[in-house]
């Protein structure tokens, strides 16, 4: 499927609108992926106004894509629908745990990339945010979310406004295992990561970052152990907070 | 997209194997999803031996296709490869944490919805097991998945024996939210559920399990609360066991 194939992320979107139609269709089209139980355990929160785009900006550490791009959508876990569907009906829900937290949010994420797949097909471009849970509080607040639900993936889309080099990827020998888990040896890992390194993007970012080694930039500057493990303290305190 | 449009699960397999290339075409392609910073925190096991499979269905509750599919897939969030590339690089990975887990955990489940697109476009048919969360100690033990690694997503694959009814959704107004998350009232739970209580299947389920209402099924026989509760503690217990 050269859509998925060819793929890549667009952070800088033209100035067209994305017409409600083709959202929806493309959303609708979406929530075939697998759901457990048949319970769509999602919600999508469709931004399109300015001034709320604004507002989740900070929670996005001020990504630009969240304000350039016409529509921002955030995937939600969602156990609040199906709760109260049973609450009215005479069926008292169980879904106040973490296990509830994690079926809903598997439910969302498979959502999520269908929507990316039929979105990317439709000659669109999305970029995924990691930040939605760094923070996800600031997100609550602004959507209004109530409890058991909880935002897990957000995605800027837009008519691509550029065309940017396809990334690596590492080869399919360091993802795959047949039968049981392999380790990785020093070897393979020489192996696996050599492309990677060997990139004159990545050396360059080395270079400018003064760091020795290209997994110096993840450990040290982008996904620091201190910023993950309060960001870990806060996650667990806000999926409390929302019930799970 | 049709085949995203089209598709249904498939639980029943014809004998026909499914090619090692094809196979590894599949998953190369799927590895195109997004992932955060490009460190694709991920593997999977491909199981295809009868004697695994045999092990890892008492792991998915027996569930019939384990053992009757070609192929068995499990997709694992995997911060154990990049943490040993960051050791081996001068670098001290801070992946043991929750964030990281879930950080992974998405990644992993952007790749499973991306295959189980890719695979059903070349004639496939998947399964989706939501059991891999229940017992996840099961399955660990039996593919020898080290600290860092955890199982997320397990997916049956084979050509299809058989062709469903395509299952009922919600409506899209039951799902998306426009600008805030408008909470829902027991006149619109009446509305979005309507159609679903209306088929004869669901009358047919609440009579046979003898129930007065549709949730009851949900809330009192298939996800209950007791299970939720004993299965969420043991997955946290889990996570930490596996270093998250």
């Amino acid at each position: 499927m050269d859509s998925i194939k060819n793929r890549r992320t667009i952070r800088k979107y033209t100035s067209q609108d994305i017409p409600a139609d083709l959202l929806n269709a493309l959303l609708e089209e979406s929530f075939r992926a697998s759901t457990m139980g048949n319970m769509q355990l999602y919600s999508v929160v469709v931004t399109r106004d300015a001034a709320m785009k604004s507002k989740l900006a900070p929670a996005h550490f001020n990504q630009p894509m969240v304000t350039s791009a016409p529509v921002v959508l955030t995937f939600c876990a969602d156990f609040n629908r199906a709760s109260i569907w049973c609450r009215n009906r005479k069926a008292e829900p169980g879904y106040s745990n973490f296990i509830s937290f994690l079926n809903a949010a598997s439910d969302a994420l498979l959502v999520t990339q269908n929507f990316c797949t039929l979105a990317e097909d439709a000659g669109l471009g999305i970029c995924y945010l990691g930040t939605t849970i760094y923070d996800p509080e600031q997100i609550i607040r602004i959507l209004n979310l109530p409890k058991l639900v909880m935002p897990v993936a957000t995605i800027t889309v837009g008519y691509p406004d550029e065309q940017p080099e396809q990334p690596d990827r590492l080869p399919l020998r360091a993802i795959v295992h047949e039968e049981t888990y392999k380790n990785y040896t020093p070897a393979m890992i020489d192996d696996i990561y050599a492309y990677k390194e060997s990139l004159p993007e990545n050396r360059h970012f080395v270079e400018i970052n003064h760091t020795e080694t290209l997994a110096q930039i993840f450990t040290d500057i982008r996904y620091k152990k201190s910023d993950n493990e309060a960001m870990s303290e806060n996650l667990l305190k806000v999926l409390r907070k929302q019930g799970f």
